[in-house]
């Protein structure tokens, strides 16, 4: 496999190299970036000083269709949609991590993104990525719009309820908090250390762009038609999502049921691990890996669910996703070269 | 004023050792221990080498009575109970920090703490020590349940909206992160750095004890008949409490009314601040200090409310309310010694 | 007391204002900005919102000299010399916490600072305020110069041993330790949470412009000729400083003579506080307060001394030393407005 | 590769079999612990839930030596100097990553550890792993001696010196900081989260264990004889380890000589890097790889020379360093299993 990571320089990029550099079919990995070309990587990112040197290139779309199997895209809003229509019908299958692709309606794109949307036929053509729920379409696709980091721990958390019909007429409500990688690596206030560590902040109360996100695939993967509440929150660490999710359905449900259809929906999926007994998960046990990890609990005064996700943002939230996809779309094993344990602690 | 401070060696006592050594009322300061009388504090803390010694003295009910004016119990479960029962009819004033006096009904009690109650007639003579609440009655108090630090800062969100109706019919969610320094000095698995930096952890969910403390209060003093959905997390910070908090309304809101019936309720209150236009605040604005910090979001697309309010969970989370109440119980203005602005960053 | 803070915007100017609003001679506090006059500090500080509004006024020197008792320069490079000149003669003191009149040569200034030095009058007139060791100065000074956090908590342990000539021919080597807030509010990489926690940063080895003022004060103060080295530690935390310092001294020493003459050195200093038996402070035991901590090891296998020497950077290393400073040139106790205990843990 | 690990419930257990999951030469996995047989790990560790199940295992010396071509033995002090004598002239070959074995001289192991020393005849066999500098050695042990991790990161960066003379007569300080993994897992006040967050501390001055480890190996394997002065400091971080070190020379020293003297040492080695030009590494470049990043400044004023070497503690100061060493033992290339880059950020 040959592969290119057009954005290389972010924490996305980054990552797509540590993990690609594990993985036992890529051949070749050539990095681009459109502001720092001609740059060595390890200038910008001294821990990689004693690998091989990545000379960052700079972006050529017609060269690049025809030289790459896999063009990875961690680039800014906007960017992608524009490449990825230089990219269509040649050698190179597309796998977009940023969020121009992932919304099927322009008008719901425009009013949460407040920018002009990709064209109608690039958008309608990417497959959303959500590897365990979508693995069939993702397997034919050439423009895949890898899931963001809140969603796909959202997503992974409610589909089993959705596809029961539990979301039905039920109220649903998102809160989630994050670690700062999220953010990206241009320094910012909100990251701002002296103002970050010792600190928890909510922020983008119901107007971050996962929301519509989150809605469109809950309908198009579970059937559920939801308008989600959804509050994100800063935790002062740098890697790890969590979603705490509640759900208080029109009808009854028992402890049992739950977990044979959580249990029923991931028994088979290498990257969902599904907590027994009312147990729910801590985000550091998915740290700097690919899985996702889930517990639920059921309140018996109140008949509300609560369903608790996390996953490691950077992995199964950006890079790691993005490569099991990748797998799923070359016909190799979802995790190779992903299968590495967390880092714990 | 002669204090005295039983479980002085706690995180409560050595917050409550630092907010009274300036307040200009307060003449004598006496620290009780049970398990460690005839240590100096500095001993066990040597932040406070450079501050008067303070010798630890065994803790007896009879003499500390009638030497004191307030008796302050950071105590442990079923502690202040018993020495309260023997604090009664002497000179001074008990303010309890403890869980054991805060729920009036014994069974309730039984249920969520796993011991045997206090006698009746002593927990429904104890006076809840949420101050803007319940000033009236505190005033004349002689036994103050002071509140724990999510009830603080929950019912401070939600009491606004009982006392209105807003919640006759609602759904309320409370989502709720705290800093480690809520689960005391003792080290345990759970706060051992290693595992909890780089960490968010779910725990309790639904079995917190502070779950039926904070349904009784918000009926006792908003009218409110609750079953409410409750999930702390623990984040990796040391102080701090966020509750964010979800309404469903059983009728339409709008902006403006929720910004008026939040500045009736706070706008003479020297200690909680509603931020207004959609701004919430986050842990850090009340590092330190004895203010709770409260914003709400209203979601027009579905109608719900978001809550959120932050407190530092061992000043308006314990001493530093608790220093209120004595405040109000003496007749002094309510911020005497405790009007310190936030540690920023 | 009529106050001015001059660049009230940093975290200098608003940890002088936390501290100056408990300080019981201060009447009126003017803050002054000359990049966000007319805005509300509230507006940049939300920590402050429920304390009564400070509006930034413009930089007016001339106005400013006659309105003021004290003011306190918290301004980039290079602004306080200019500044000061206009004040000069005028009806207010000025403590300067910039490094501009820290260093008496000016070539020595302009090789480190890389830049111009303020004029050589105005650099001489200054006085450096180190308080416990130039009180007598600064007592009658009109401009004082305010110490670097570092060489505050490195100046502290050294001076007790430069003044009994343990110095001389010794090899002094300082390795010092930092939280995040000494690199000021604006946003930067080496700030950025997501690659400063769980990461430690040395930098600026013997390249900092704190090396020259250790080594002038040392002489100054203490007598003492020396040569440093001097490596400055970025750590995961937002506030403390801790200079671990290793002496290699020429004569031998041993254990009772040293605390004897740290002792002699500090125990009528209500801000320094020395450690007894060999143990060392950690810097939290300074936090939010204007102690400085300091412990000492001898070993015997080498006939080294280290000295820890521990410091809250924004308040002994800044804000709380320059009122220290206030309090002195007005002749009031020391510790007025400045003698809270540390905020712990 | 039949592998077993003894003491597999502590971190460098838990490292261990993550790092050993990625080797391809490894066939299988047993864990042994004295104290958990019977349990799960992944009831200790749930971020190991979606793993293959590991059952901890009884001690059963006799059975072990010959059921595994290699034990690493990560148990506490006194048991793998018991047990590896029972494992002598088995199958197995022994990778001890405590500090039984360490020190070839009886007393000064038992005047540091205050404890009894394991037998002269096994401590004499063991091989001291330091793997760049005695990989000859450790390519036919039998047993292997795991260095510490402040001695790894410390002699990484001074064995270049004392193999070239520069050492001889010089005086040599080590000031080293840490995470807080390196105590391992048991709770106990010095990593409680609530009062290590936001702090730093230094500990066990001149005291600690590594101190005989670095002067043994720095003379054995550089021929250097040095008593060194060494402050170890717990930083607010878990994983991590930075040594300063601060070398004067008896000799006049140039920058181009110290760097070509580092790049000699280390240029063929896969496990450490030198940066040039007076760069200097930062912790995080080494987090949960296996590399030690190296940089120096020369100091023209003062002639001393500052060498900053980092490592991840549990990597390459412990369980990678361990794997490193098996590779030497069994003929394989140095890096299998351990060549991933570093989590960053």
């Amino acid at each position: 496999m040959n592969i290119a990571i057009v954005g290389a320089t972010g924490y996305g990029g980054v990552e797509l190299l540590r993990l690609l550099n594990q993985h036992y079919k890529v051949e070749n990995i050539t990095l681009y970036s459109s502001s720092q070309e001609g740059t060595a990587m390890h200038e910008l990112y001294p821990h990689l000083a004693s690998f091989p040197t990545y000379q960052l290139e700079a972006v050529t779309p017609e060269k690049m269709g025809e030289a790459h199997d896999v063009i990875f895209l961690s680039t800014p809003p906007g960017v992608s949609a524009e490449l990825t229509v230089k990219l269509l019908n040649k050698r190179a299958k597309v796998i977009d991590l940023s969020g121009d692709l992932r919304l099927e309606n322009q008008s719901v794109y425009e009013t949460w993104y407040k920018r002009t949307a990709a064209p109608d036929a690039l958008r309608q053509q990417a497959v959303y990525g959500l590897t365990e729920w979508n693995a069939l379409s993702i397997q034919s696709a050439n423009v895949v719009a890898n899931p963001g980091c809140y969603p796909t721990a959202s997503l992974l958390g409610l589909l089993p309820l959705a596809n029961e019909g539990i979301l039905d007429g039920a109220s649903v409500i998102i809160d989630a908090k994050t670690g700062t990688t999220g953010a990206g690596r241009s320094p910012s206030a909100v990251t701002h250390f002296s103002e970050t560590n010792e600190n928890l902040k909510a922020y983008g109360v119901n107007t971050h762009k996962h929301l519509p996100e989150m809605e469109e695939h809950l309908h198009k993967l579970g059937g559920a038609d939801q308008k989600l509440t959804f509050t994100p929150h800063l935790a002062p660490m740098a890697r790890g999502i969590m979603a705490t999710m509640y759900v208080q359905p029109s009808q009854e449900l028992n402890r049992k049921d739950i977990d044979e259809l959580y249990q029923a929906a991931y028994q088979n999926e290498p990257f969902v691990h599904v907590h027994q007994d009312g147990r729910v998960p801590s985000t550091k046990e998915t740290y700097a890996s690919n899985m996702c990890m889930i517990g639920t609990a059921l309140d018996e005064r109140t008949g509300r669910l609560t369903v608790v996700s996390v996953i490691d943002n950077l992995v199964k939230g950006a890079a790691g996703q993005a490569i099991q996809n990748m797998n799923v779309m070359f016909g190799f094993s979802q995790n190779t070269g992903i299968q590495q344990a967390p880092v714990f602690p």
